[in-house]
């Protein structure tokens, strides 16, 4: 048995740009926007929308904000050169001290890095409406998997490619698209704060992590998992139960049924408007 | 056969309350917060959590604008005194008019509702992540499945007690719950800009819609929906086309299934990570 995702990239890059164009004609569009943040994920996503829809269907938004590093910026223009992006740049800085302002928000960092993350949505949507384009994410399964993600923000997106695909195979891909090598090797980060990395404050590499919700994914033990990887049961199990918890962050809200009334099934089932 | 959705309204009240106890108390939280906006959905949801919650642990925020008419203002006030709620107001006009200046953004009515009804919910949860408090969903069944509302925005909340009520069924909750007869007798509006009207956008009454929206629920064919509530066929056809193209506005962003293969399970599925 081996806990590392079972993965093909060539069939995984085919099957998401498939996914990609039949998507954005099913919703009768043809053009799609994206944020770039100088990461890995969302730079995978520029380049396959680029393939799938041309230059003139990807628009990049580019939102930085004073915390935004300097390689961050050099990377995005490399990548910009390299394959021939539409980027628009636009800093969020005065847009969100103003909303803090007006606001008088608080100003723990947990609660400042969601408004972020939430006003870049904001611009997103306006951008998208504005075009008559779709809304393309960026989030991998990894953090998806784990919540660690900002609900209605980075995640308030109209399709996800990268959706079921973990974090440790969205580097394969990057290599394969030929991504900048700055870009693939720089620590993964949110973002949201100055030199917050992904890794420290999960406190694991993504190669453990994924690992991990791999074996969860198959319903093993956590036991099972802690001593196949050979790592402390705690944390197999603070995972998990990031999981758990952040099971509210993947799903539609919740709503009691009250009306025709389907036999077996009561208020505890979510149900399926639609 | 009647087209008048069945309804006991004492039940519903019952069930409702149930459902939104139980879910706050299953996500470990005592308290929520909600957006008051002088309409009877949002007055419904108030009083019901007032009533579950207590005074100290239902948070209602009230959000004008400048398009905000004065008789909600008074409606809210009336509403507040009743009911002895908590409520804080909040004026987002400058908020709005920083964001449209700032990002240069498009003055289409609809963009501008659009950024209005996010940036609400940006708001909704800044106090919600501050209070360690969830967002209780105001919408309803109705205008759920037509899709009368804003992608994050009125429906970026973390559960939604009226999503299986009708229209016309919580104008009957309003009734049982003594509301002000102010509020349940006005003109129902997504109060996006001056004067709008929902039954003036959507070209009927919420009767009338109501019943079309259970005879689709039942499958029945458009065309004996009309012939039943002796109507014109192509506005039954309009709601059903209304219905299906918000399908998106009421499901997770799409993942195409690259990861371990479950046999019958192709991309065309989504994925359910959790």
């Amino acid at each position: 048995m081996n806990l590392t995702p079972s993965f093909n990239v060539d069939e995984t890059i085919t099957v998401l740009k498939l996914f990609m164009k039949t998507y954005v004609k099913n919703a009768k569009s043809t053009s799609v926007i994206l944020g770039l943040s100088g990461g890995v994920d969302s730079a995978v996503i520029a380049v396959l929308c680029q393939q799938v829809f041309g230059k003139k269907n990807t628009h990049c938004l580019f939102l930085p904000d004073e915390t935004t590093p300097e390689n961050d910026k050099g990377d995005v223009l490399v990548l910009k050169d390299q394959f021939d992006l539409t980027v628009e740049e636009h800093n969020i800085t005065s847009l969100v001290n103003t909303f803090v302002k007006i606001t008088k928000c608080s100003d723990e960092r947990l609660v400042q890095a969601n408004i972020k993350a939430r006003l870049r949505m904001v611009l997103l949507y306006e951008h998208a409406n504005k075009t008559h384009s779709l809304v393309c994410g960026t989030s991998n399964k990894s953090e998806l998997l784990i919540g660690y993600f900002t609900k209605y923000g980075d995640a308030g997106v109209d399709f996800m490619p990268l959706g079921d695909v973990y974090k440790t195979q969205v580097w394969e891909i990057a290599k394969r698209l030929d991504l900048p090598k700055s870009i693939i090797e720089k620590p993964p980060t949110a973002g949201l704060w100055k030199d917050q990395t992904d890794e420290k404050e999960l406190r694991m590499s993504y190669d453990v992590l994924d690992r991990i919700l791999v074996g969860l994914e198959r319903k093993m033990e956590v036991d099972a998992i802690a001593q196949f990887l050979d790592i402390a049961k705690k944390d197999v199990e603070r995972i998990h139960e990031m999981r758990i918890v952040s099971q509210h962050k993947r799903s539609m809200p919740l709503v009691p049924k009250v009306g025709l009334r389907t036999p077996g099934l009561d208020w505890r089932s979510p149900v399926q408007l639609g």
